[in-house]
Order: C-alpha cells, then sequence, then structure tokens
C-alpha cells in the first residue's frame, strides 16, 4: 500500500520541506532494504576489520589484489542502465494498475439518477446492482492480493458478509463443477438481467439509460479484466532475472571492491603500481 | 501556481530573448531555492576560508585528505541518474494532472442549447445543474489545495457564497454523521435529478440531450476522482526518500570535495601522488 | 511555422540526400542561431589571439590556469542531461499542440450531411454554423498567436472581414462589459442553438444527427480549450532558467575552458604536471 | 509464453525474495541463452588456456597487443545505447501486443443481456454469434502464431472441432478461389447478419443493443487486424540488423579483449606502458 | 517499405536465429548505408596507407597531432545524445503514421450489415460507398507517397481504373479551379449523401446505423487528414540539420582521428607524453 504524504509537503516552503520525510518509517526506503542493507553492512565491515586487523602483509596483498578485481568487475556491470530501465516499466505498470482500477462510482450515479420508484422492489434493484458490481470488484480482487484472500477465504465468507447470496453461491458451485476458468463476471450478467427487468417493469424510461448503465458495466468488466491481465503477465521474467542477478553480484563484487584500502596502496587506475613498477624498472635498467 | 511567460518570448528574435527570463523572481529558481543556495555557500566559504587561513599545515593535510574523500564519495552517488528519473515522473504527473483539472464549459453548453424555456423555472434548473458542477469542483479542491482549503474552511462559508443552500447543507452533514468517505459526487447526483425532472416535464426535448449531459456530469466526476487519486497517491516514498537522501548527502560531499584546493595539492586522480610517491621510493629502491 | 521538406528527401536515394537539407536557410539552424554564434565566435578568436600574439609569457601562464579552471568548470555542468530533459519536453508540447489544433472539416462534413434543404434559409443555416465554428478558432487564435493577433487587432476588423456580423459584436461588447474572462466558446453557443432550430423545423431529419453535431462542436470547444492551456501554462519558468543558465554558463565557460592552448601546456588531466612536478621533486628530494 | 511468477514474491517479505526468482528455468534467461552462453565461455577459457599455457612469450605479446586492440575495439561500440533502445521498443511492442489480444468476454455479456429468449433458436442464435467471433480469432491467430498454425493446419481441422460448419468452410473455399487476401473478418460479416435477423424478428428488443453489438463486433476485428499489422510489421530489419551486428561484434571482441592478463602487461590505459617506456627513454636520452 | 521477417524467427530456436538476418539484403542496413560506407571506407584507408607508406617521419609526426586534434574534436560531438533523441523520434512517428492508416475494413462491415436489400440498386450503393472511401484513401496516398504519384499521375488515371466516373471527374476539375486545398475529403462527403438517401429509401433499417457509419465515415476522414499532417509537418528542420552536421562532422573527424596510429605514438590521453616530457624534463633540470 501507498502511504499518502502530500500533506506534509503541500503546506511547507522554504527550508527543511524534504528533511522531514526522511524521518518517516512507514512505507520508507529503510523499512524496504533493512534486511539487506544490514546483511551487506556485516559482511563489509568483517572484511573491513579482518583486512585492518587480521590478516599478514602478505595476505593483505591478496586481499588489495582480490578487492580491485572485484572493482574491475564491478564496473563492468552497467547497474545503472538495467536498474533504469526496470524501474521505469515498475513504475509505469504500478501507475497503470492504479488507473484501472475499477470504481462502482460512475455505475451508482447512473443507477441512482435512471432507476426510478421509491417502492421496495426499486430500491432493491438498485441496491441488487451495486452489490453484484462490488462483487465482482471483490472476487477481482480475491484473486489478486493475498491481502483481501485471507479475509475471504472462501464463498461463505462473502455470503456471511452479505454480498452473496446462498442461491448466488450455489449457482458459483454448479459452475465450478463445470469450469476452472475465472468466473469473476458472472455478477455482472446478472446485473445486465436486472436492468433489462428493469426497463421492461418500466422502472427505466428509456432505452438510453439502458445503454448508458450497460456500456458502464461492460468498462467495469474490461477494467477489472485487465487487473487481472497486470497479475497474470508479469514483467517477464528474464527482465527480473538479468535485474536481480545484476543487483546482487554488483553488492557482492563490492563488499571487497568499494574496501577502502590502506590509501598506500588504494590503486584509483587499478593496475597502475605494478605498471609503472615494471615500466620504472625496465626503464632504469635500460639508463 | 505556475507562472505565465510565453509573451516575453514569443515576440522577440535574434539576441537575448532568453536573457530576460533569467531576471523574474516570480515562480523563479532563485525564489525556489535561495534558502538552500545560501546555506550552502556559507558553508562551503567557511570551509574555504578556514582552510586556506586558520589551518596550520598538517591540518590542512588533513583537510584535504578528508576532500579527496569526499569528492570520491560523491562521484559514487548517481546523482543525474536518480534525478532525471524522478524528475520525469514529477513533470509527468504535473501536466497530467493539469489535464485532468475539470472544466463546467462542456456542461454549460450542453445545459444551454438542451434546457429549453424561458421562464424563471428553466432558468433556476440550468442555473441549479451548474451551481451543483461547481460545488462538486470546490469541494474536490477543498479536499487538495491548501489555499482553497483556507477560503473554505468549512461549508458555512459555502453557505455564505451562495454557491450551497442551508438544505443542502444539511444532507452534507446528515451524510457526514454517517460516513466519513468523500462526498464530493454528491452534488452530481442532484444535477442528474434535476435533468431527469427537466426532461419528465418537457424542458429538454429527446433523450440524447439527457444521454449527452449524464454522459458529461459522469465524465466530470471521473475527472475530480482522479485529481483525487494524484493527491492520495503520491510518487511512492521509497523513491522521494531515495532522491531526497541522495541529493542532500551528494551536497553535504560537495562541500567539502569541491574545495578548489591548493592547485600543488589539488589531486585529479586522488590518490594518485602517495602511489606515485611509494611507486617512486619502492623503485628507486630497487634500483 | 514548420518548414516541409519532406519533398526533398522522400524521393532521393544512395548519396547526399541529407548534403542538400545543410544548404536551406528558411527556418534552419543558421538562421536561429547566428547571432549567438557570431558573438561566442568574436569573443572566442578574440581571447585566442589575445593569447597567441598580446600576452607575455607570464599572462599566459595566467591564462592558462583559466583556461583550466574554466574547463573544469564547465565539466561539471550535465549540459547534455539538462538539455536532453528539456528538448524532449519541448518537442512534445510542440507536437501535442499541432495535434490539438481544430479543424473543422470533421463538423462541415456532418453539417452538409445533416442539414437538408436547398432553399436560402437551409444555407444560410449551413454557412452559419460553418461560419461560428471558424469565428471561435479565429478568436482563439487571436489570444495565442500575436501574427493573428496583427491582423484582426479589434473586433472591428473581424467585421470588415465578414466573420463577424455587427449585431454580433454588439453582443461580445455587452459581455466583454461583464467580465474579463475569454469569450471564445460563445459563438459555439450560437452554433448550437442554430443546429436546436434547424431540427425544430425539420431540418434535420433526426436526433441523432443533432447528437452528433453537438458533440462534435464540444469537441471542438474541448480542442480551443487545450490550446489555451498550452499557451497559458507555459513550461514551468524554473526548468526554462535553469536550462537557460546551464546552456550561457557553459558556453562562457567554454569560451575560455576550450581555447586550444599550446600543446606544450595543454593539460588534460588538468592540474597533473603541477602534481607530477611536486612528486617528483618531493620523491627526489626523498632519495 | 510467459511465465507467472507473481504469485512467489505477492506474499514473501524480508530477506530472499528474489533469490528464490533466480532457481527457476522455466522462462529463465538461463534457458535463452545458455548455447549463446557455452559457446562464449568455451571460446572464451579456449584463449585463456592457451595464453596461459601454449604460448610462447613472444606469442603471448602478440596475444596482448591483439587484446589491447580488441578491448579499444569493443569500448567504440555504443552496445548500451543500441541495445536500451531496441528493448525498449521490444517490450513496448511486447505489452501493446498483449493489450491488444481480443477477448470475447464484452461481446458475450452484451449478447447474453440483449438476445432473449429461451427457446431453442434464440438459444442457438447466442452461441452461433460466439461461435464466429471464437472462429475469427483463431483464423487470426493461425496466421501469426506457429503453435496455433500446428493446432489447426487445414479448414478441416476446424470443421472436425466444431468451430467451422462444411457449409461455411465452402464459403471459405470459394473466397480463396477468389482472393489470396486475408479473410478472418468473413465470421464477423456472417455475427452481424444473425443480430440483424434476431432484431427483425424481435428477439432484440430495441436498437441500442443492436448498436452496441455491432460496435463491440467492429471493435473485436479492429483489434485483431491490429494484431496481424504487429505480425506483419516487424521492426525495421535495420534496427534488428544493427543491434545483432553490434552485440555480436562485441561479444567476439569481449573474447580476445576481456582476457585478464597476466597483471604485470595488464594495461588500463591500454597502450600507456609503451608511451611511458618510450617517454622516459627520450626524457632520459635528454637528460 | 517495411520487409517482414518475423518468419524467420518466431519458428527458430537455440543458436543462431539471428545470424540468419544478418545475410538478408532487402531492407538492410548494407542496402541502406553502402555508398556511405563505401565512401568512408576509401577515405580511410587512403589516409592510412599514405601514412603508413607515403609520408616522411616529419610529416607523419604532422598527421599524428592532426589526427589527436581530430579524435579530441570527435569526443566533443555528444553523438549518441542527438542521435538517440533523433531517433526516437523518427521511430515513433513512423510507428504512429503506421497506426493512422486508414483501413476501409470497419466501413465495410458496417455497410454490409446494414444496407439491406438484394437487389441492383442496393448492392450497386453499396458499392458506390466502399468505392468513394477508397477514392478518399487513394487521393490522400497520391499526395503524400511518390510511388502512388507515379502510379495515378492525373485524375484520368483514375478513371480509366474504374475508381472514378467521369462526372465525378468533372465536379473535381470545377473544385480544382475553385481552390487549390486538398479535396480529398469530397468523396466522403458523396458517401454521406448515399446513405442518407440509402435511409430516405428505407434501405437503412434504423438511425443508429446512420450513424455507426457517419461516425465511421468521419473517423475515416480523420486518419487521413492525420496522413496529410504527417507529410506537412516534418521534424523541424531545425533538427534535422543539427543531426546531419553531427554525424558528417563526427565521421569526417573520424576519419583522421580513428586512425590507429603507430603504437609508440599512439596517445590514449593525447597529450600526455608532451606533458610527462616536459615535465620530467623540468624536474630533472630542477633537480
Amino acid at each position: 500500500m501507498t502511504v499518502t504524504y502530500t500533506s506534509n509537503v503541500a503546506t511547507c516552503s522554504g527550508f527543511g520541506c524534504f528533511w522531514k520525510l526522511l524521518f518517516r518509517w512507514k512505507g520508507s526506503i529503510y523499512k524496504l532494504v533493512w534486511p539487506e542493507l544490514l546483511a551487506y553492512s556485516c559482511l563489509y565491515y568483517a572484511c573491513n576489520l579482518a583486512y585492518r586487523f587480521a590478516l599478514s602483509e602478505e595476505q593483505k596483498r591478496l586481499f588489495e589484489k582480490v578487492s580491485v578485481y572485484c572493482q574491475y568487475f564491478s564496473d563492468l556491470i552497467p547497474l545503472s542502465f538495467v536498474l533504469g530501465f526496470y524501474v521505469s516499466i515498475v513504475v509505469q505498470r504500478w501507475w497503470e494498475q492504479y488507473m484501472s482500477l475499477p470504481w462502482p462510482d460512475s455505475l451508482a450515479l447512473f443507477v441512482s439518477t435512471s432507476i426510478h420508484g421509491l417502492d421496495e422492489r426499486s430500491r432493491l434493484m438498485r441496491r441488487t446492482v451495486m452489490r453484484y458490481v462490488n462483487l465482482t470488484e471483490i472476487i477481482t480482487f480475491i484473486m489478486i492480493s493475498p491481502g483481501v484472500k485471507k479475509r475471504f477465504p472462501t464463498l461463505e465468507h462473502l455470503v456471511e458478509a452479505g454480498i452473496l447470496t446462498s442461491n448466488e453461491q450455489k449457482i458459483f458451485d454448479d459452475l465450478n463443477a463445470k469450469t476452472s476458468h475465472s468466473k469473476y463476471w458472472m455478477p455482472l450478467v446478472w446485473a445486465g438481467s436486472i436492468i433489462a427487468r428493469a426497463r421492461k417493469e418500466g422502472r427505466i424510461r428509456d432505452d438510453f439509460a439502458v445503454k448508458t448503465m450497460l456500456d458502464e458495466i461492460n468498462r467495469f468488466r474490461g477494467l477489472c479484466g485487465g487487473l487481472l491481465s497486470y497479475d497474470w503477465i508479469s514483467i517477464p521474467l528474464v527482465y527480473t532475472q538479468v535485474v536481480t542477478l545484476a543487483v546482487y553480484s554488483f553488492f557482492i563484487a563490492a563488499i571487497m571492491g568499494r574496501q577502502f584500502l590502506d590509501p598506500a596502496q588504494k590503486i584509483p587506475n587499478h593496475e597502475i603500481n605494478w605498471l609503472v613498477d615494471r615500466n620504472l624498472q625496465v626503464s632504469y635498467l635500460i639508463v
């Protein structure tokens, strides 16, 4: 779930607006990465301390060579290229998914304006249409969100919550026996029938309203189907694996490669010292 | 609020069109960053002066080492990558939000063309529909903009401004007692009822006009809902924190790392001198 | 105004298609930047000649230090990052604005198909609807384009051009007295009334045609409003200032920093020579 | 086919969520590239071993020169620029194609709501419309997917599967004799006729439903045509060739250029040692 | 014209799928650039051979200085930035143009479903509507494609091909005498009239079908107008000139700058040797 923090920033001016954001825990970067950060720091400082206090001079030289090699290796990983690409896809999908969330508000607006009548049956019809639409949304969410699945693990829970009647549950059970495909659209078919019946009984004044509501129901179905698509069609595993491999191998290499070596041994162009050593020796020999 | 400056540029040609833009204060980059810029400059020159005049030679050497380390550290921060990504998201959201602003013009056009009649009741109906639409927009803005919130802190203020009647206010109060969810769509339901009544009384000639107006009202509601979404679903806190951390740590590192050291000590490949020192000594020793 | 050059390229193959484009003046990069280019070149070569012929040796050394410092400074400006971002926003807006231009063609097609009758009144109605639509477009253009504003500085000019009648001008004048908001949508309201009247008089056979035309008029209004938005909401001044500052400071720095110094003094890693000097001295002293 | 792995990640928190993804074979990066990876590794280590154990000192020097040249050459290939551009186009097309897949659900919803009647003929009509829509989809898939083509290599196979009747097959055969253009839209024409007949027989209550269904059938046709477009209009061969050339020449160069040479000979700025050698000799000679 | 090569890749797995694409000539990168590539190679190797065999030692030194200067110059051209930006715009426009191609299929579907009657006049009406739509498409293509222009250089050729009648040609000629603006939309007006007449004669059962077909005709017109826009509004000449200048100057500089100089003279940090020479001399002098 996203964490709203607009109010912290909108009314703030001058100095320090963004500092405040750094000290939030919920939804923060710290909460997300602390286990990895902790593990990385432990390994890094373990190596560091071993290098400074435990190793002999010769082992230090070996350590430095490995460190230089790791730094060379980690420079070859185009991390920002790979991450930039992946993150921009992830953010785009996240926002598109949010934008694909089906809201029943529009249909509610149309239903309240179009299905007339203050008698009990009219009221029931209006309520049942909206119940069906919400039912479809919940069934969709059960399929994609572990949290909603936990709240409504079976159809019985929906019956208990008053969102499904036991007759309707029986129809679902019959359908489940016939096919294992998703049946999230079923309540929308029922909602369509109710609207058709309401028109026949004269509770809807004209065909335009019927068409408007059916179009809206269809749009709702499309959005639910879209959400399922986003859930079903992940970012190709290939990309996720490439990114995971790149990030993990970068940080493993960085444990060694980013050690701040004894300055005298620290080698920016990493092998220059061997090179210069050799060159100087050779040249002095020539001299 | 954005500042319009097109007129400064559109009619200008040749030399110096853009120079003029640099000397504007309202909405300018200077106004936005001057506190941070001032703080940064003070710290930077404090360090600078201390380095040049206050420190002893040995302290200078230490200062230089810290500066080299800070520069090395700040080079590791992929600032342009992180900023580029963040800024492009922010700009995109800004423009999309502007494009999501609901304008009542279209509905006004339809209402004036479709609801006939020059008598008082017809006029009232036309005006009430438009009042409701504006009411929805204002309620939406109250929720997302501190400026509008300040202008209309309570429903009473809307009543005083003539945008809400006291009967309608009572309905809002009753609804507020029942649920705390946003009720910005309520006036649109009322607008829909008025249109339905106008059709029944023959003030609207055909069902097409009804459908067109209801569709437009629904589109209006969708835009208001979209604005609330943009307000509610900020850019994930994680990104904002990453960017804030990156920028602040970059500039803190830059206070030291971008010091223009005494040229003789300035070290582009920063540790080369230690390295070269050592190498030369070693090689001479070997020689 | 954009310059069409497709015909130069479309039928050309093999060698030299694009060379030809380099020798066009109208709408060319040369026409756009020649004042800046000239000023830059003059300053650059003035410095260059002064350096080569006028300065003493010591002044040359100072010049070189300043040049090295400028080059170092100009390397810190992330010009391609800032420019890339800005240019892509500008190009996108340019194309979206072109795509938002309202064309009356669609409405003309609908009007000619839907409003029947070969008598004078029918013809007049068809023509008046189209006149109103064009009037709205011209009023919109007057607000955003200095060129059109120059052609029609007042409403009288529109009357003279036969696009506005004097009665209509009077209505505009009355409205201007009441409110200073833009009134570009007024003629579209009139066009809607004419269509409603034509339907009442039986010149339009069915309600579908009325709805189609009103929808099209509304789309037209939306496009005009969109154009005004693009004009009113510029790219935030902050960005334009950042880009202008970056480009100007880059080129001012480049006047000195890109001087092709006497090779013997030219310093790729700019301070290396001081560094190497010192290191060698120190190391020899140690030896 | 994409592999769904959301369930692995959605319920996992803390440490090691993404590690698990690395050990999947189906749809993985390993499965995709192992032949290339194997070939590359063999060549790389063959060269490596030859260099370390088989070559004489002189051959080693030659090997090192070739390696340095290859590394220099491979650095000139802007691989991440070319790949980034290509991959982003491919991913975008992949997702757009998925989003263009035509789902018959919407039409099914409309058909079940709009075509009334519980008698056999009504049921048959509803089923036939849906059969035709599925038929169009299958014919489209046969043209773009080798897998579906293998399942239904001829029209007879469709007849056997009960998706096509033999009468309809005859019509297809007649059409095939007349033109070789794609005829995937034919069943949609038939579906349209059935809907028209159902309206005439009163099985559809109003014209709105007819329009809704015809619009949906047309949208379906548009999506099928879109899929064919994606299949027919590949990414221009030019780009694919550029990317293939860039990648292959990069990796061929990398076989030699990324050899980890004997450190003493490893040359970061690759020709520095020749340079430094020569410079030192020259300078000592001068001295 | 794009070249389809999907079939080469879709059924291929394992090793060497993409190798095959490299050996295609039609639509290939080789076909496109061979004249430029040939010219560049000739110049490059001419310089190369001259350098190796024809020049004296002193001329070689001069050649090397020029080469170093060219390489320095070509490194300043942000080629991948400029090209990346330009290519992404070009590819986007190419795909959007393809997506804007108007297909008459949808209208054909509507016409065949909506205009009833098996008599000759009904058939003629159906055929004429489709002929008009195709006529508009051909007139559009004549304006933007030299190939189609070559096939139908005058209206007579359209008459001969049976796409235009001589009466209709006369109307076009009259119109051409009156205005020189494009008249591609004329046949769509005629198609609209035929549909209106068919409705009046009862060949179309309801107004919905009329509206659907008119909307589709209007969409068709919009797409044709869009194609003309893409043709008329090229990418601004400024960008094309910048890219052409950048690419040509880069390659001209590369002729000299990418010469693989005699290793002993090859200078990675190009002036280092002058620098080091001087520094060493100076330092030894100091010593």
